[in-house]
Protein backbone atom coordinates (compact mmCIF):
# COMPACT_ATOMS: atom_id res chain seq x y z
CA UNK A 1 0.00 0.00 0.00
CA UNK A 2 1.27 3.67 -0.51
CA UNK A 3 0.61 5.88 1.78
CA UNK A 4 0.65 9.73 2.08
CA UNK A 5 0.70 11.60 4.98
CA UNK A 6 -0.11 15.14 5.47
CA UNK A 7 0.88 16.52 8.59
CA UNK A 8 0.15 20.28 9.92
CA UNK A 9 1.35 21.29 13.56
CA UNK A 10 3.47 24.64 14.36
CA UNK A 11 5.05 22.45 17.17
CA UNK A 12 7.98 20.33 15.46
CA UNK A 13 7.78 18.35 19.12
CA UNK A 14 4.27 18.01 19.81
CA UNK A 15 2.16 14.77 20.62
CA UNK A 16 0.77 15.20 16.84
CA UNK A 17 3.64 14.85 15.20
CA UNK A 18 4.39 11.87 17.38
CA UNK A 19 1.36 9.95 16.03
CA UNK A 20 2.75 10.99 12.74
CA UNK A 21 6.24 9.29 13.40
CA UNK A 22 4.88 6.44 14.87
CA UNK A 23 2.29 6.18 11.44
CA UNK A 24 5.16 6.29 9.48
CA UNK A 25 7.50 3.84 11.76
CA UNK A 26 4.23 1.05 11.99
CA UNK A 27 3.28 1.72 8.31
CA UNK A 28 6.65 0.85 7.24
CA UNK A 29 7.09 -2.44 9.48
CA UNK A 30 4.15 -3.92 7.23
CA UNK A 31 5.68 -3.18 4.14
CA UNK A 32 4.12 -0.67 3.18
CA UNK A 33 5.44 2.81 1.36
CA UNK A 34 5.22 6.41 3.37
CA UNK A 35 5.66 9.46 1.95
CA UNK A 36 5.06 12.71 4.66
CA UNK A 37 4.01 16.27 3.37
CA UNK A 38 5.24 17.91 6.67
CA UNK A 39 3.09 21.27 5.68
CA UNK A 40 4.54 23.73 8.58
CA UNK A 41 8.50 21.61 8.16
CA UNK A 42 7.66 22.69 3.98
CA UNK A 43 6.70 25.92 4.67
CA UNK A 44 3.99 25.57 2.19
CA UNK A 45 2.14 28.25 1.03
CA UNK A 46 -2.10 27.74 1.77
CA UNK A 47 -3.42 30.99 -0.17
CA UNK A 48 -5.17 30.00 -2.92
CA UNK A 49 -4.59 32.89 -5.58
CA UNK A 50 -3.62 33.99 -9.09
CA UNK A 51 0.19 33.03 -8.53
CA UNK A 52 -0.80 29.68 -8.56
CA UNK A 53 -1.00 29.59 -12.39
CA UNK A 54 1.76 30.69 -14.75
CA UNK A 55 -0.69 30.61 -17.81
CA UNK A 56 -4.38 31.85 -17.57
CA UNK A 57 -7.10 30.55 -19.25
CA UNK A 58 -8.55 33.90 -18.23
CA UNK A 59 -6.13 36.57 -17.32
CA UNK A 60 -8.53 39.00 -17.30
CA UNK A 61 -10.76 37.32 -14.51
CA UNK A 62 -10.20 34.19 -12.28
CA UNK A 63 -11.86 31.45 -11.58
CA UNK A 64 -9.98 29.45 -9.35
CA UNK A 65 -11.53 25.95 -10.41
CA UNK A 66 -11.36 26.70 -14.10
CA UNK A 67 -7.81 27.97 -14.01
CA UNK A 68 -7.07 24.67 -11.75
CA UNK A 69 -8.34 22.85 -14.75
CA UNK A 70 -6.45 24.75 -17.29
CA UNK A 71 -3.41 24.46 -14.93
CA UNK A 72 -3.12 20.85 -14.82
CA UNK A 73 -4.12 20.39 -18.01
CA UNK A 74 -1.40 22.35 -19.59
CA UNK A 75 1.06 21.37 -17.59
CA UNK A 76 1.69 25.09 -15.95
CA UNK A 77 0.04 25.15 -12.72
CA UNK A 78 2.49 25.67 -9.66
CA UNK A 79 5.23 23.44 -8.64
CA UNK A 80 4.55 23.12 -5.19
CA UNK A 81 0.89 22.30 -5.78
CA UNK A 82 1.82 19.68 -8.78
CA UNK A 83 4.59 17.93 -5.78
CA UNK A 84 1.43 17.64 -3.67
CA UNK A 85 -1.50 16.26 -6.77
CA UNK A 86 1.47 13.74 -7.67
CA UNK A 87 1.95 12.29 -4.10
CA UNK A 88 -1.88 12.16 -3.96
CA UNK A 89 -2.37 10.41 -7.31
CA UNK A 90 0.17 8.15 -6.22
CA UNK A 91 -1.22 7.13 -2.94
CA UNK A 92 -3.51 4.54 -2.12
CA UNK A 93 -4.52 6.21 1.36
CA UNK A 94 -4.64 9.60 2.67
CA UNK A 95 -4.00 10.10 6.54
CA UNK A 96 -4.32 13.91 7.40
CA UNK A 97 -2.93 14.31 10.84
CA UNK A 98 -3.56 17.51 12.82
CA UNK A 99 -4.32 19.73 15.83
CA UNK A 100 -8.31 20.93 15.72
CA UNK A 101 -8.05 24.54 15.67
CA UNK A 102 -11.90 25.95 15.86
CA UNK A 103 -13.42 22.74 14.80
CA UNK A 104 -11.65 22.03 11.79
CA UNK A 105 -8.39 21.93 10.20
CA UNK A 106 -5.65 24.68 10.63
CA UNK A 107 -5.41 27.01 8.09
CA UNK A 108 -1.75 25.80 6.56
CA UNK A 109 -3.89 22.36 5.96
CA UNK A 110 -7.02 23.66 4.15
CA UNK A 111 -4.79 26.20 2.65
CA UNK A 112 -4.09 22.34 1.29
CA UNK A 113 -7.00 21.12 0.24
CA UNK A 114 -8.10 24.53 -1.59
CA UNK A 115 -4.65 24.59 -3.64
CA UNK A 116 -4.21 20.69 -3.96
CA UNK A 117 -7.59 19.19 -4.85
CA UNK A 118 -7.94 20.30 -8.39
CA UNK A 119 -11.40 20.94 -10.12
CA UNK A 120 -11.13 18.83 -13.47
CA UNK A 121 -8.79 15.74 -11.79
CA UNK A 122 -10.38 15.62 -8.44
CA UNK A 123 -13.67 16.76 -8.55
CA UNK A 124 -15.80 18.41 -11.59
CA UNK A 125 -19.12 18.72 -12.78
CA UNK A 126 -20.97 15.40 -12.01
CA UNK A 127 -18.19 13.66 -10.77
CA UNK A 128 -18.14 13.56 -6.56
CA UNK A 129 -19.04 11.98 -4.25
CA UNK A 130 -19.20 8.07 -5.10
CA UNK A 131 -18.42 9.38 -8.78
CA UNK A 132 -15.20 11.67 -7.70
CA UNK A 133 -11.86 11.35 -9.36
CA UNK A 134 -10.26 9.84 -6.08
CA UNK A 135 -12.42 6.87 -5.96
CA UNK A 136 -10.67 3.75 -4.97
CA UNK A 137 -8.94 5.61 -2.42
CA UNK A 138 -8.75 5.81 1.34
CA UNK A 139 -8.73 8.84 3.85
CA UNK A 140 -7.93 8.43 6.95
CA UNK A 141 -7.93 11.29 9.52
CA UNK A 142 -5.68 11.49 12.39
CA UNK A 143 -6.60 14.62 14.83
CA UNK A 144 -5.61 15.68 18.51
CA UNK A 145 -8.25 17.83 20.65
CA UNK A 146 -8.17 19.67 23.50
CA UNK A 147 -12.08 18.60 24.53
CA UNK A 148 -13.30 15.46 26.00
CA UNK A 149 -14.84 12.59 24.52
CA UNK A 150 -17.92 13.74 27.05
CA UNK A 151 -18.10 17.20 25.39
CA UNK A 152 -18.62 15.90 22.09
CA UNK A 153 -22.12 13.66 21.63
CA UNK A 154 -26.34 14.36 20.92
CA UNK A 155 -26.65 15.75 23.45
CA UNK A 156 -23.12 17.01 24.65
CA UNK A 157 -22.00 21.10 24.19
CA UNK A 158 -20.36 20.49 21.33
CA UNK A 159 -22.77 18.00 19.22
CA UNK A 160 -21.71 14.88 17.76
CA UNK A 161 -17.77 15.23 16.56
CA UNK A 162 -18.73 13.79 13.21
CA UNK A 163 -21.27 16.97 12.74
CA UNK A 164 -18.35 19.45 13.50
CA UNK A 165 -16.08 17.29 11.23
CA UNK A 166 -18.99 17.43 8.25
CA UNK A 167 -17.40 19.75 5.90
CA UNK A 168 -14.47 17.63 5.94
CA UNK A 169 -14.83 14.09 6.47
CA UNK A 170 -18.19 14.73 3.84
CA UNK A 171 -17.95 17.67 2.12
CA UNK A 172 -14.34 17.13 1.22
CA UNK A 173 -12.64 13.78 1.43
CA UNK A 174 -16.14 11.79 0.21
CA UNK A 175 -16.76 14.42 -2.26
CA UNK A 176 -13.68 13.12 -3.74
CA UNK A 177 -14.61 9.76 -4.17
CA UNK A 178 -12.17 8.47 -1.42
CA UNK A 179 -13.45 5.59 1.45
CA UNK A 180 -13.57 7.79 4.49
CA UNK A 181 -12.41 5.77 7.72
CA UNK A 182 -13.49 6.73 11.19
CA UNK A 183 -11.30 9.35 12.46
CA UNK A 184 -9.13 8.61 15.11
CA UNK A 185 -9.04 11.03 17.50
CA UNK A 186 -6.71 11.53 20.56
CA UNK A 187 -8.96 13.61 23.14
CA UNK A 188 -8.02 16.05 26.01
CA UNK A 189 -4.11 15.88 24.96
CA UNK A 190 -2.92 19.00 26.36
CA UNK A 191 -3.68 17.79 29.26
CA UNK A 192 -3.70 14.05 29.72
CA UNK A 193 -0.48 12.06 31.43
CA UNK A 194 2.69 11.03 29.42
CA UNK A 195 1.17 7.42 30.52
CA UNK A 196 -2.13 8.33 28.90
CA UNK A 197 -0.49 9.80 25.88
CA UNK A 198 1.66 6.56 25.22
CA UNK A 199 -1.36 4.60 25.32
CA UNK A 200 -2.32 7.20 22.58
CA UNK A 201 0.38 6.14 20.65
CA UNK A 202 -0.13 2.36 21.19
CA UNK A 203 -3.67 3.09 20.38
CA UNK A 204 -3.39 4.68 16.85
CA UNK A 205 -0.19 2.00 15.65
CA UNK A 206 -3.49 -0.69 16.52
CA UNK A 207 -5.88 0.87 14.53
CA UNK A 208 -2.87 1.08 11.73
CA UNK A 209 -2.64 -2.97 12.01
CA UNK A 210 -6.28 -3.69 10.86
CA UNK A 211 -7.11 -0.67 8.10
CA UNK A 212 -7.82 -3.60 5.70
CA UNK A 213 -10.25 -5.05 7.52
CA UNK A 214 -12.33 -1.50 7.89
CA UNK A 215 -15.30 -0.48 6.75
CA UNK A 216 -16.05 2.99 5.28
CA UNK A 217 -18.46 5.62 6.27
CA UNK A 218 -21.15 6.04 4.49
CA UNK A 219 -22.05 9.37 2.35
CA UNK A 220 -24.41 9.84 -0.14
CA UNK A 221 -24.58 8.00 -3.86
CA UNK A 222 -25.26 9.96 -6.75
CA UNK A 223 -27.38 7.05 -7.93
CA UNK A 224 -29.85 8.22 -5.82
CA UNK A 225 -30.45 11.45 -7.24
CA UNK A 226 -31.47 12.68 -10.73
CA UNK A 227 -29.43 14.79 -13.33
CA UNK A 228 -30.39 18.18 -11.65
CA UNK A 229 -29.28 16.84 -8.09
CA UNK A 230 -33.09 16.07 -6.92
CA UNK A 231 -33.22 13.20 -5.08
CA UNK A 232 -34.87 10.52 -6.79
CA UNK A 233 -38.61 9.36 -5.84
CA UNK A 234 -38.72 5.61 -4.92
CA UNK B 1 -22.97 50.70 14.97
CA UNK B 2 -19.17 50.00 13.91
CA UNK B 3 -18.72 47.32 11.58
CA UNK B 4 -15.67 44.82 10.68
CA UNK B 5 -15.85 43.17 7.11
CA UNK B 6 -13.08 40.56 7.05
CA UNK B 7 -13.31 39.50 2.57
CA UNK B 8 -11.55 37.17 1.86
CA UNK B 9 -11.74 36.17 -2.79
CA UNK B 10 -8.69 36.46 -4.75
CA UNK B 11 -10.18 37.92 -8.09
CA UNK B 12 -11.17 41.32 -7.12
CA UNK B 13 -13.70 41.76 -9.03
CA UNK B 14 -15.49 38.36 -8.35
CA UNK B 15 -19.39 38.78 -7.34
CA UNK B 16 -18.05 38.52 -3.63
CA UNK B 17 -16.02 41.88 -3.64
CA UNK B 18 -19.22 43.13 -5.26
CA UNK B 19 -20.99 42.12 -1.74
CA UNK B 20 -18.40 43.69 0.53
CA UNK B 21 -18.59 46.77 -1.56
CA UNK B 22 -22.17 47.20 -1.18
CA UNK B 23 -22.41 46.17 2.56
CA UNK B 24 -19.75 49.29 2.87
CA UNK B 25 -21.99 51.43 0.81
CA UNK B 26 -24.94 50.49 2.48
CA UNK B 27 -24.12 50.77 5.66
CA UNK B 28 -22.48 54.03 5.09
CA UNK B 29 -25.55 55.04 3.99
CA UNK B 30 -27.14 54.22 7.03
CA UNK B 31 -24.47 56.41 9.15
CA UNK B 32 -22.17 53.26 10.72
CA UNK B 33 -18.93 53.61 10.91
CA UNK B 34 -17.27 50.61 8.44
CA UNK B 35 -13.69 48.66 8.07
CA UNK B 36 -12.70 46.47 5.97
CA UNK B 37 -9.45 43.77 6.09
CA UNK B 38 -9.11 42.58 2.45
CA UNK B 39 -7.39 39.73 3.09
CA UNK B 40 -6.17 39.15 -0.16
CA UNK B 41 -5.06 42.79 -0.68
CA UNK B 42 -3.54 43.03 2.76
CA UNK B 43 -1.64 39.46 1.57
CA UNK B 44 -2.85 38.37 5.27
CA UNK B 45 -0.60 35.70 6.38
CA UNK B 46 -3.33 32.88 7.31
CA UNK B 47 -0.34 30.50 8.91
CA UNK B 48 -0.47 30.08 13.14
CA UNK B 49 3.01 29.48 14.07
CA UNK B 50 6.37 30.52 16.15
CA UNK B 51 6.84 33.61 14.28
CA UNK B 52 3.36 35.12 15.71
CA UNK B 53 5.73 35.76 19.21
CA UNK B 54 8.37 37.99 19.82
CA UNK B 55 8.72 36.41 23.34
CA UNK B 56 7.67 32.93 23.91
CA UNK B 57 6.25 31.98 27.71
CA UNK B 58 8.32 28.35 27.03
CA UNK B 59 10.81 28.83 24.34
CA UNK B 60 11.42 25.38 24.12
CA UNK B 61 7.52 24.20 23.28
CA UNK B 62 4.64 26.19 21.81
CA UNK B 63 1.07 25.77 22.58
CA UNK B 64 -0.25 28.24 20.34
CA UNK B 65 -3.27 29.41 22.45
CA UNK B 66 -0.63 29.56 26.16
CA UNK B 67 1.56 31.80 23.34
CA UNK B 68 -1.43 33.81 22.44
CA UNK B 69 -2.57 34.41 25.80
CA UNK B 70 1.50 35.71 26.75
CA UNK B 71 1.97 37.56 23.70
CA UNK B 72 -1.40 39.90 24.34
CA UNK B 73 -0.78 40.16 27.96
CA UNK B 74 2.79 41.44 27.25
CA UNK B 75 2.11 42.76 24.09
CA UNK B 76 4.50 41.23 22.00
CA UNK B 77 1.90 39.92 19.56
CA UNK B 78 2.77 40.14 16.05
CA UNK B 79 1.86 43.21 14.42
CA UNK B 80 -0.61 41.83 12.31
CA UNK B 81 -2.51 39.86 14.67
CA UNK B 82 -2.88 42.91 16.96
CA UNK B 83 -4.18 45.13 14.42
CA UNK B 84 -6.66 42.64 13.34
CA UNK B 85 -7.70 41.93 16.84
CA UNK B 86 -8.18 45.82 17.56
CA UNK B 87 -10.23 45.83 14.80
CA UNK B 88 -12.25 43.36 16.00
CA UNK B 89 -12.91 44.50 19.12
CA UNK B 90 -13.68 47.62 18.20
CA UNK B 91 -16.14 46.42 16.01
CA UNK B 92 -20.05 45.89 17.49
CA UNK B 93 -20.57 43.54 14.26
CA UNK B 94 -18.55 41.18 12.63
CA UNK B 95 -19.15 40.44 8.63
CA UNK B 96 -17.40 37.72 7.45
CA UNK B 97 -17.40 37.59 3.20
CA UNK B 98 -16.30 34.78 1.34
CA UNK B 99 -16.72 32.13 -1.05
CA UNK B 100 -17.04 28.64 -0.27
CA UNK B 101 -14.30 26.55 -0.48
CA UNK B 102 -14.71 22.79 0.42
CA UNK B 103 -17.79 23.81 2.00
CA UNK B 104 -15.84 26.15 4.54
CA UNK B 105 -13.87 29.48 4.24
CA UNK B 106 -10.57 29.94 2.36
CA UNK B 107 -7.96 29.14 3.87
CA UNK B 108 -6.50 32.60 3.90
CA UNK B 109 -9.57 33.52 6.09
CA UNK B 110 -9.60 30.45 8.36
CA UNK B 111 -5.70 31.75 9.15
CA UNK B 112 -7.14 35.09 10.35
CA UNK B 113 -9.58 32.90 12.77
CA UNK B 114 -6.55 30.59 14.06
CA UNK B 115 -4.77 33.74 14.48
CA UNK B 116 -6.83 36.48 15.30
CA UNK B 117 -9.47 34.61 17.25
CA UNK B 118 -6.66 34.99 20.55
CA UNK B 119 -7.32 32.37 23.67
CA UNK B 120 -7.40 34.45 26.51
CA UNK B 121 -9.64 37.41 25.23
CA UNK B 122 -11.52 35.97 22.68
CA UNK B 123 -12.46 32.58 24.58
CA UNK B 124 -10.11 30.57 27.57
CA UNK B 125 -11.44 27.96 30.16
CA UNK B 126 -15.23 28.44 30.67
CA UNK B 127 -15.31 31.62 28.45
CA UNK B 128 -16.79 30.03 24.91
CA UNK B 129 -20.51 29.99 23.60
CA UNK B 130 -22.92 32.26 26.03
CA UNK B 131 -19.77 33.39 28.27
CA UNK B 132 -16.98 33.58 25.22
CA UNK B 133 -15.25 36.99 25.46
CA UNK B 134 -16.76 38.74 22.47
CA UNK B 135 -20.30 38.48 23.98
CA UNK B 136 -22.41 41.80 23.09
CA UNK B 137 -21.30 41.50 19.74
CA UNK B 138 -22.90 40.29 16.37
CA UNK B 139 -21.79 38.24 13.79
CA UNK B 140 -22.75 37.65 10.27
CA UNK B 141 -21.62 35.53 7.09
CA UNK B 142 -22.66 37.00 3.53
CA UNK B 143 -21.19 33.58 1.18
CA UNK B 144 -20.81 32.84 -2.40
CA UNK B 145 -21.33 29.30 -4.06
CA UNK B 146 -21.83 27.30 -7.03
CA UNK B 147 -24.44 25.11 -5.74
CA UNK B 148 -28.37 25.57 -5.98
CA UNK B 149 -30.28 25.82 -3.25
CA UNK B 150 -32.52 22.25 -3.90
CA UNK B 151 -29.14 20.91 -3.10
CA UNK B 152 -29.11 21.61 0.75
CA UNK B 153 -31.43 20.32 3.16
CA UNK B 154 -32.19 17.63 4.93
CA UNK B 155 -33.19 15.23 1.85
CA UNK B 156 -30.66 17.20 -0.54
CA UNK B 157 -27.46 15.55 -1.81
CA UNK B 158 -25.13 18.09 0.38
CA UNK B 159 -27.45 18.06 3.83
CA UNK B 160 -28.19 21.20 5.49
CA UNK B 161 -26.43 24.14 4.78
CA UNK B 162 -26.42 25.03 8.40
CA UNK B 163 -25.07 21.68 9.29
CA UNK B 164 -22.04 22.11 6.54
CA UNK B 165 -21.17 25.68 8.05
CA UNK B 166 -21.44 24.48 11.99
CA UNK B 167 -17.82 24.49 12.84
CA UNK B 168 -17.96 28.39 11.58
CA UNK B 169 -21.21 29.50 12.83
CA UNK B 170 -21.45 27.57 16.35
CA UNK B 171 -17.83 26.54 16.75
CA UNK B 172 -16.36 29.75 15.79
CA UNK B 173 -18.49 32.95 15.58
CA UNK B 174 -21.20 31.54 18.57
CA UNK B 175 -18.30 29.82 20.40
CA UNK B 176 -16.83 33.83 20.93
CA UNK B 177 -19.94 34.75 22.27
CA UNK B 178 -20.88 36.80 19.49
CA UNK B 179 -25.00 36.48 18.67
CA UNK B 180 -25.09 35.02 14.82
CA UNK B 181 -27.01 35.91 12.52
CA UNK B 182 -29.07 34.06 9.41
CA UNK B 183 -25.79 34.00 6.91
CA UNK B 184 -26.62 35.59 3.84
CA UNK B 185 -26.19 33.14 0.73
CA UNK B 186 -25.37 33.93 -2.86
CA UNK B 187 -26.89 30.75 -4.59
CA UNK B 188 -25.03 29.54 -7.99
CA UNK B 189 -23.25 32.50 -8.33
CA UNK B 190 -21.33 31.29 -10.90
CA UNK B 191 -24.12 30.28 -13.05
CA UNK B 192 -26.33 33.20 -12.76
CA UNK B 193 -27.24 35.85 -15.14
CA UNK B 194 -26.33 39.66 -14.65
CA UNK B 195 -29.68 40.26 -13.66
CA UNK B 196 -29.86 37.68 -11.14
CA UNK B 197 -27.05 38.73 -9.79
CA UNK B 198 -27.70 42.49 -9.61
CA UNK B 199 -30.95 41.04 -7.63
CA UNK B 200 -28.50 39.26 -4.98
CA UNK B 201 -27.24 42.49 -4.41
CA UNK B 202 -30.36 44.20 -4.05
CA UNK B 203 -31.02 41.11 -1.26
CA UNK B 204 -28.02 41.75 0.35
CA UNK B 205 -28.61 45.32 1.14
CA UNK B 206 -32.69 44.87 2.02
CA UNK B 207 -30.77 42.46 4.61
CA UNK B 208 -28.47 44.80 5.47
CA UNK B 209 -31.42 47.50 6.51
CA UNK B 210 -33.54 45.50 8.90
CA UNK B 211 -30.45 43.73 10.68
CA UNK B 212 -31.34 45.57 13.88
CA UNK B 213 -34.72 43.59 13.92
CA UNK B 214 -33.45 39.80 13.43
CA UNK B 215 -33.22 37.09 16.35
CA UNK B 216 -29.60 35.88 16.43
CA UNK B 217 -29.60 31.62 15.67
CA UNK B 218 -29.69 29.31 19.18
CA UNK B 219 -26.89 27.59 20.27
CA UNK B 220 -26.16 25.96 23.51
CA UNK B 221 -26.21 27.73 26.51
CA UNK B 222 -23.12 27.07 29.76
CA UNK B 223 -26.02 27.08 32.21
CA UNK B 224 -27.67 23.75 31.17
CA UNK B 225 -23.97 21.61 31.75
CA UNK B 226 -21.93 21.55 35.12
CA UNK B 227 -18.24 22.47 36.05
CA UNK B 228 -17.09 19.16 34.17
CA UNK B 229 -19.09 20.44 31.32
CA UNK B 230 -21.98 17.02 31.47
CA UNK B 231 -25.58 18.04 31.01
CA UNK B 232 -27.40 19.01 34.07
CA UNK B 233 -30.42 16.36 35.03
CA UNK B 234 -33.40 18.81 34.36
Amino acid sequence: MKVLIVHAHPEPKSFSAALKSTAVEELELQGHQVQVSDLYAMQFNPVASTADFASRSNPNYCVYALEQRHGVESGTIAHDIQAELDKLLWCDLLILNFPIFWFSTPAILKGWIDRVLVSGMVYGGKRFYDRGGLKGKRALVCLTLGGQEHMFGVESIHGPLDIMLRPLLRGTLAYTGMGVLEPFVGWHIPYISQESRLQVLESWRTRLQTLDDEPTLSFPSLDDFDESLHRRRV
